[in-house]
């Protein structure tokens, strides 16, 4: 399989991981939490899936195509070690869907923030709520979902947000 | 349809024009020409479709994924402008699929570099070879060809090298 095929494979189980994860999410208020805007094309797709929904985008410094910009106010820039934290009054409880993807290249680099995010990001979620996520996580807090039809174990990951 | 959508239906395009092509030049001898490295996924995807065949790759300033770089005896490096007019002595005529994907983001500049570029590559096809082009071109030396089942007018392009 070439990197063309993985790209695409990976692109594709993100897309299908969001749109059940719409699905999953139908019953529940609450927001939704773009975890890294990157070129903006995650965020367009959330757009389209949630047109009446709320949805807030932490990144560190804006780099997207100019289409896919979120509107100031609901930007939230910083490092999300340190946005997570101060966003706990805003959104704690309150987040229906978050989606998480670290993507810099480096596996290991990814890992390592994602377990620094994850304490930060499960008192955002209220109960039953979904977490759409490039990297695995192994918590109490969260229960590994089925992944769509036609979707690869691992290739990316969806969660609900359980009591522990 | 969002970004991630139209990117994902771009990628899938761009993988079944290359393997296409593979089939289309399957009884022509010639070597492959990669015009753009990018971050070297397309590239990796003509290695593995073309384990055979000598594949030179065109780049202004290498940037790929470690894994996708080309050894430094078969990289074309420059401006191809520059590079694919001195390369005619080299090529001139022995190339069985070239593959111009000058995606910059930038539409515009993007059909020029592509109308600066189209003079230079021709001379280089012998005839049968095979164009595989994100941009569209018009040109009585390049005949249209079907594009793979599935895949929308337009996406992307497939061309013969015909006798003008």
């Amino acid at each position: 399989m070439s990197r063309l095929d993985s790209f695409i494979r990976r692109l594709e189980a993100q897309r299908a991981c969001l749109d059940l994860a719409a699905e999953l999410i139908g019953d529940l208020d609450g927001l939704v939490l773009e975890l890294g805007l990157g070129n903006g094309r995650t965020y367009d797709h959330l757009r389209s899936l949630f047109p009446e929904r709320t949805i807030y985008v932490c990144e560190r410094r804006v780099a997207a195509h100019p289409d896919c910009v979120p509107p100031p106010e609901m930007l939230i820039l910083g490092d999300m070690r340190e946005t997570l934290s101060a966003a706990h009054d805003r959104f704690g409880g309150r987040v229906a869907l978050a989606h998480l993807d670290v993507g810099t290249g480096d596996a290991a680099a990814n890992r390592a923030l994602a377990g620094e995010l994850l304490p930060l990001i499960l008192p955002l979620l209220q109960p039953g709520a979904v977490l759409a996520s490039d990297p695995v996580f192994d918590c109490v807090g969260l229960m590994p979902l089925p992944l769509p039809n036609g979707i690869a174990p691992g290739r990316y990951h969806l969660y609900r947000r359980v009591n522990a």
